[in-house]
């Protein structure tokens, strides 16, 4: 079912501040930073040359990455990989008792493409994100 | 300086078990498990079509996967990023004063080439692996 890994997403206090040492220190290159209100976060992609990392900063109110900096401190918040279709992947997934964080229905993530994310219960305490490619 | 992701470490409590999940529910291509006693850990890998996750567990006395469950919990350990030379990326970063882990040079990592690592607190809070590609 699985193919590409999308990305890796950190949660950050500063991800203007962050990803300055990604360039800085290792020569990254790095996109602008994208405000995402409806996702709650303020995002800046550090570019690989097979993948990328996110580095996600809260913004606004009841962000999910201020509850998680709270709690665990900062650091990786999940990982994202593709499947062909959402859709089947929900359906599979739900067949095996799967648990769904969130709606059960799949959402339209940050990048504009149905997703959903697998409870980090599931892997041992890793949030996965499934995006569909 | 960096290129590719080489993999995204993963500490859990069993690997055997957490692989498993992985190829059952996701699908995933997964390897035999591969004891590194000198690494003091397990390791699993997932491939994925452009990286792949590595799942750690601890191994003997004294793992830095013990420790790190004890602390933190299982989750995601380091990001491991490419670079064409360890020991030109470790003369860089020593010029602009980085905190590297472990002694100054570098070592020969779980994949026998060269690797450092670098000190979370560089990149709030994410332990980054360099390998030499």
């Amino acid at each position: 079912m699985i193919g590409h890994l999308n990305h890796v997403a950190v949660a950050v206090h500063n991800v203007r501040e962050t990803a300055r040492v990604y360039r800085d220190l290792l020569g990254a290159r790095i996109s602008a930073p994208q405000e995402l209100p409806e996702h709650g976060v303020t995002a800046i992609f550090i570019e690989l040359d097979n993948t990328k990392i996110e580095l996600l900063e809260p913004l606004g109110q009841d962000s999910p990455i201020s509850q998680f900096l709270q709690k665990r401190g900062s650091g990786v918040h999940h990982i994202c990989l593709e499947v062909a279709s959402i859709a089947d992947a929900a359906e599979k997934l739900q067949q095996q008792g799967c648990r769904l964080l969130g709606a059960d229905t799949p959402q339209i993530g940050a990048h504009g493409k149905p997703v959903l994310f697998l409870h980090p219960s599931t892997f041992d305490g890793t949030l996965i994100e499934l995006e569909e490619a």
